[in-house]
């Protein structure tokens, strides 16, 4: 156990990553971690959340820094088909609920995990508790774009039936993320919508319209479908039913072209230009989806997210961190209800 | 003038398709319906809509048969950011609203357009009206998918506000045209959802989801977002926002595809695999959108529609007619009211 016998050393930060969610079990969410601790700038302490012998089964034989790594011993897992709020409640002992609490019990300040989106919804909101000022925190979903930065397309599915206010404060979450962690000067805000023009769309995003054009931010207006992957916007504002579609549809469409295309590679000499079509539809590129409008740093990675997306959201949540973006949120949400009051 | 002057023989059906529509006018307009002509078996007779002399210029040199094709002279045209109603009232005397008449008036079976959606819409709906039973009319876009069939999603974009029987009706607006047109016994018709499981989704997916249940339908339940390519069902029913966007998204993610694909192929002996990439996500393929639930047959196509796309409209409009889908279609609304008085 070469990994923990190093000397105690207070790092500036620490990362908890559930050893347990994703359909692969520990062995990728190890291995993400493992590489984060090796590759990423930052200093920070990872807390593997989970089964201590499935985990310390992972990390045998690897050479690690052992003042850098600390195992948090959770009895329990909850499957990707349990539901939410019930399983949250009744396993108070899984690894999510754990991994959360640690931010509770401030001995952590990030938990990253690839286990059910429901759950790590639940257990945050739950435990963290929303932000004053946010009805209810949301997904937000790191979109590669045809050009070099990728869009934040937000609300992807905690919110199915929305109002406009919370569109509008959806906005303001984005916008806080992608100064804070994407390090963009003013961020583009956009809504995605059926047509350019501000009268177009259904009641939801014509109020919306509204209310983001005095919003204060950099509304660039409405954005139709064919704009989501353009780069048009940084920020994407639609209600989680729209976008939670608009992911999945995305990742399905990306998931198939790079199959073929990575079919037709293998036995041919292709050109640099196609690899950029796997480039730009690689949503694993970064790592996972914040959860914005808790009072605190929770990323949900994919279920079947390979190690490198892992180790890619363990940098989004240091950057997070780093950033202090919960406090600029929390100043951002308060001016929001403050100016409303 | 060599293409009108054969033996006039009464043809079994009448097909108006408006010349002046589409980003090219005339040109790729007059051209998808001469290789119409030439190339679909139906027996047929095109009615080419709008400037005379515009249409006569294109037909020029054309060897064609002469009894079966006319020109019906428009003389205005509607551009494409007008406000669809107030130019369809305003303008009697354009394309889109004489082509839409000539079924009114028993001149013609169908009418195509490659003009604006809106005012093609608005002049079906004030014109021809709507089916008994169907609260509007619906845009069904027909997707490719992975699997040899397409898919059609309805609606694309007509009703952006929807309530739960109005999902209804687009069900079994759906059915109807797939056995009609696309020759399906017995088409699955899926909802595009959030989440598999029943209870999953917005206050309108939930609802809708309950009365899909009980229709009679062959329903195969709740359909994610990433199911929109994999051919999982005949029939995507959604509303019209969340349909415009994710038709408008898939639009933009295959041509982007396909841009990438077709440079590289350029240079290089590429495999058959990369080829079925642009034949699946060529949208073009299938020719245009039925408008499902007015009183006649509109085919609305794409404002950028190549002439093989206009020409695959045709296709599909003559398919509706011999099929006699719209009496289908009224006796199924019918019995759907009924059933519920």
């Amino acid at each position: 156990m070469g990994w923990n016998t190093g000397t105690i050393v207070e790092r500036s930060m620490r990362i908890a990553l559930d050893a347990m969610g994703g359909d692969s079990g520990p062995a990728v969410a190890v291995r993400g971690g493992v590489e984060a601790l090796q590759h990423i700038e930052s200093d920070f302490e990872l807390l593997l959340v989970g089964d201590p012998e499935a985990i310390e089964e992972e990390l045998e034989g690897q050479n690690l820094p052992g003042d850098r790594l600390r195992i948090v011993a959770a009895s329990e897992v909850i499957g990707m088909g349990e539901p939410p709020v019930e399983s949250v409640r009744r396993k108070p002992d899984s690894s999510i609920v754990r991994g959360v609490q640690l931010q509770e019990s401030g001995e952590a300040d990030a938990f990253i995990s690839a286990g059910s989106t429901g759950a790590i919804l639940a257990a945050s909101i739950l435990i963290l508790g929303s932000l004053p000022g946010t009805d209810r925190p949301a997904i937000g979903a790191l979109l590669p774009t045809t050009t070099a930065h990728p869009t934040l397309m937000l609300d992807a599915g905690a919110n199915v039936d929305c109002k406009p206010q919370q569109l509008e404060q959806f906005a303001h979450l984005g916008h806080i993320y992608m100064q804070d962690v994407e390090g963009r000067a003013s961020p583009r805000v956009g809504l995605l919508n059926i047509g350019v023009e501000a009268e177009k769309g259904n009641e939801l995003t014509q109020e919306a319209c509204r209310l983001l054009e005095e919003s204060g931010l950099n509304f660039v207006g409405n954005v139709e479908g064919r704009d989501i992957i353009t780069g048009l916007c940084d920020v994407l504002v639609c209600d989680g039913f729209v976008g939670n579609v608009a992911l999945k549809f995305y990742e399905s469409v990306s998931e198939y072209v790079a199959h073929l295309v990575s079919r037709a590679a293998a036995g041919a000499d292709m050109f640099v230009d196609l690899q950029a079509i796997c480039r730009v539809l690689d949503y694993a590129e970064y790592g996972g989806a914040p959860l914005l409008g808790v009072d605190g740093v929770t990323i949900i990675c994919h279920g079947d997210s390979p190690a490198r997306a892992i180790r890619n959201a363990v940098r989004v949540a240091a950057r997070s961190v780093e950033s202090d973006m919960v406090e600029h949120l929390r100043r951002e949400l308060a001016e929001l209800a403050g100016g409303k009051a």
